[in-house]
């Protein structure tokens, strides 16, 4: 996606959602940014510094405004290691055109996070999310962790995914880029985390029930498509021609980048007009703890626009960091395509639309 | 591994576990063989004689002895299908050493497990796969169909990470190579069928416990290691140098073959006799739904053994499948290494031996 992005208009996010923040979010990012300090984690202090300008507390105390402060912290350190993996061995590291290797470093991890015994080979991400998910283990039932491991298996998928497809050189058309951001965002583990975060666990047979699943579903691709929106300046600064809504429909629709944002625009906003609808048959009738998860849901895409417009990770184009953007932010008033018939060219995700989903 | 396989001596299994099959085995199969004829997935009539003699319906019937004719029927055919697959896609065709396009190919197949509307994009095996789960759907509950999905995920995951050594040239160390083998064997969704074939689901707070995850682990390990014993003739007589136990401990230990399978087999007895003492302490207080997974745990692991010593798809060397081998089979009457310490050298696993798993 190499061309001129200063002179696209990004139109305002539509988000007709509740905000929130935790009140000890400033306490606890404190005791976050001491911990990736001492993690060994980071190779450098460059490195460190990037981490810590992820806001990752910030990030997930919207998702979990009233989770107890322990709670928050382990969470939110989780993000941070999610950020800084992301960074170092996914996106952009070595790896990022090495799928063989990549899928092996991603079993390590992944075994790493479900076996306690696991050692870290002299992989410096594995130590530190085994202190994370022993965090987990310590306040969360064997349920809620086993939950978080699950999704987080379906994120390295996901990122294996997308690493393979840029290590072919292949551009995914829409349908197949819908379902890999779906893994490869991470929005699975981080929603896995909110009964972590609050303590409340679903009963299994609501959390699987399709329309649960089709809620966390598109809750996550809504976020997704949104860190799309956020990253892209930076992408484009920085020469990446990475997957990303954009280059999806830049490449197959023969659209221009002002065209691919308001196409795009109305992908997300047809997704998140459905999650509203849906959510509003389930709410009513969800038990205590479906509807917190539900309403962590709606915080979590309404907090990741919030730190996702702000945080210097999207926003900062220099070798360090900025500070994290205070300006008040505007939103859009109503849907850029607010239908209710299923998107077209997505077969993955039509079943979200079915009339028997309730 | 690419050394002479004639003259090494395989000792006896050690399988002290109950033995059975589902008394409509034979009924059941024929409907399955039809199925697989009309299904659309095998692109010949060599490739389908080859599907057809690995004789899943046989497999299957050991592992669910006491399940509907119909539910044995969807099971067998996930079954038949795994194997296509692997043998099409995965083990041996084009994709076996290209991770780019099996990651993005193994994305595309868990989709169309996961979501209906998915559709095949001109790939065989997506349709007869939604076939099945639809079955599953149609008489299992949201949950069962649930972990049965995510643990297709898991086994996908492993094979991504077995291709991706492969495409490397990377022989993996034993407890990387015990780790992935957990997940590339497919014992995750096998044994995630036995709800489906019974009907009986485990409450998520009893699954979840790390002493069921450690029994579901070393079931599918003792499985797995007695599939790598099973097909060692048939690799070694195709020239495959391919990741199993003995090549990687030939490679990592400078052993001989049969130095190999004799530690291979140490290896695997010495998990067994963690099972039965783990499952012994478990299974007293074990409630109607627990107790029966627990049962078919035992029931796969003896009911794998059984077909793989006699199934043509390891013991046919030729180029057309004889028939199922009807040899009687003799057991070893103890196990070659029964400590109950955990596995040296290999940290993935050793949380199973810990004192506070129960």
């Amino acid at each position: 996606m190499p061309r001129a992005v200063a002179d696209v208009v990004l139109p305002d996010l539509y988000c007709p959602l509740e905000s929130a923040i935790h009140r000890h979010v400033r306490d606890v990012d404190a005791r976050a940014v001491e911990w990736i300090r001492g993690s060994g984690m980071c190779a450098s202090s460059h490195e460190e510094a990037w981490v810590v300008a992820t806001h990752s507390t910030d990030f997930y105390a919207r998702f979990a405004p009233v989770a107890d402060d322990d709670r928050l912290l382990a969470t939110s350190l989780w993000v941070y290691w999610g950020f800084a993996f992301d960074d170092a061995r996914c996106d952009n590291g070595p790896l990022s055109r090495r799928p063989a290797e990549f899928n092996a470093l991603a079993g390590r991890v992944q075994r790493a996070a479900e076996a306690p015994s696991a050692a870290d080979g002299g992989e410096r991400f594995v130590g530190p999310l085994q202190d994370i998910v022993g965090r987990f283990r310590s306040f969360g039932s064997p349920t809620q962790v086993r939950r978080f491991t699950e999704a987080h298996r379906a994120w390295l998928s996901g990122v294996c995914w997308q690493i393979g497809n840029q290590a072919a050189d292949r551009m995914p058309e829409l349908d197949e880029y819908l379902a890999m951001r779906l893994l490869a965002s991470g929005g699975e583990p981080t929603f896995a985390m909110l009964e972590l975060a609050t303590g409340l666990e679903v009963p299994q047979a609501e959390l699987s029930r399709p329309v649960v699943r089709a809620l966390t579903e598109m809750a996550i691709l809504v976020a997704a498509l949104d860190n799309d929106r956020h990253s892209l300046r930076k992408e484009v600064s920085r020469g990446h021609a990475d997957q990303n809504i954009y280059s999806v429909l830049m490449h197959h629709r023969d659209l221009s980048l002002q065209e691919a944002v308001e196409a795009a625009t109305c992908v997300r906003d047809r997704v998140l007009t459905r999650f509203l609808q849906v959510h509003d048959r389930v709410r009513p009738r969800a038990g205590v703890e479906l509807s917190s998860y539900l309403q962590g849901l709606r915080y979590g895409i309404r907090g990741n626009a919030e730190w996702g417009l702000r945080v210097p990770r999207y926003l900062s184009l220099g070798h360090v960091p900025d500070p994290m953007d205070e300006a008040p932010l505007a939103w859009a008033e109503a849907p850029a395509d607010g239908r209710s018939e299923p998107l077209p060219a997505a077969p993955s995700l039509a079943w979200w639309w079915d009339d028997h989903l309730f």
